[in-house]
């Protein structure tokens, strides 16, 4: 799964591409099998030269006068961004955004499959949660687990106050990548990789777009 | 409110502004009075240099060998942003994605306070939800909400399949931005800012990082 081929992309072309994907999976199942840059411009709302560029800079240069391929293009950008298999995930706190996540179906149609959950809650350990009827385990059993489904990576969505007591359980653990949703710098003892959703800058920016127009 | 002053800031710069913004807070929580570049460095995780050239950006050159004044800078940060008052919002949808929201303490902590979340489920329209005893009302009371606490902006937490549905009441009422968390695009007859999050975006760029190390 090593591919050294593209080392250097930035954050923000893999998140076109991360777009493109979702888009071009939409057009194949509406049995659409090619599609311009103008087209992929009027649905994802990205500059069309933009997309050019972007799909160039991945050797795809389309067909003049007609279009991208779309199985050929969305199975390309797949093996790029590394997702052209499914991934097993595991998910620690299983409070209300915990639950909203797992619940959350676009996750596992993308090829994100959350095999296990984890919480410190005596009456939520042993039971299954959720539309996919999701396992929760106690925290003792988080490196036993990841062993056993090649999980790589964890979401974290325990309170702030207990995040970075968790980070101590996933360094000990296999995991390669934590997608934090705790509003809280986590310090990894190993080389983990730590990306940061924070829902208020989501919400200063819109404030910002508003209150300077 | 309206601040012409910066009107071409970049949308990674207004990010990094809200990043500064939530640990200057903290800073000042703490009881400390100045800060270095390379402090918000160690605790933001960006680049130094870059938090220098941002707030020069904005006129901020700090005092030679001592830092940043920390409430200084923040009071500043939040003027440029427009966060410097509280911004009453709605919530739209109030499935597990929306309570997660609606319970999520730290968007009150930093100005943001839900005022009313709309459903069209009769068990729950009535009723008040979550630690900060949020109403819920029927779609039909939007326009009137909206006006009575003066919101601007709507967080939309419903299925995709209803949401350019629930666009058109928006269209009618005076909400000036959506921040959408339903995975489809979507088309406003006015010209209401909509911004789109997407936590699929969020493991793309985290399967990537970790198949291409």
């Amino acid at each position: 799964m090593k591919h050294k081929k593209f080392p250097k992309i930035p954050e923000a072309t893999i998140k076109r591409l991360s777009i493109y994907n979702r888009i071009l999976n939409e057009l194949n199942r509406d049995g659409i099998e090619v599609v311009s840059s103008a087209r992929l411009s009027e649905i994802s709302g990205l500059n069309a030269a933009q997309i050019r560029k972007d799909l160039t800079y991945f050797g795809e240069f389309g067909v003049r006068g007609v279009g991208y391929f779309v199985t050929h293009l969305r199975d390309n950008i797949k093996r790029i961004l590394g997702i052209n298999k499914q991934w097993n995930l595991i998910i620690i706190g299983v409070g209300k955004l915990g639950q909203a996540i797992i619940s959350y179906g676009n996750l596992k149609a993308q090829g994100y499959n959350i095999v296990a959950a984890f919480d410190n809650d005596p009456s939520k350990i042993g039971t299954k949660i959720g539309p996919f009827n999701t396992p929760v385990y106690p925290m003792s059993k988080l490196a036993e687990i990841v062993n056993q489904h090649s999980v790589k990576i964890a979401i974290l969505t325990t309170p702030a106050s207990s995040a970075q007591e968790v980070m101590k359980s996933l360094d000990e653990s296999n995991i390669e990548g934590i997608i934090n949703f705790a509003p809280v710098k986590l310090k990894s003892s190993k080389n983990i990789k730590i990306s940061y959703v924070d829902l208020v800058t989501e919400f200063d920016k819109m404030a910002f777009k508003i209150s300077s127009d």
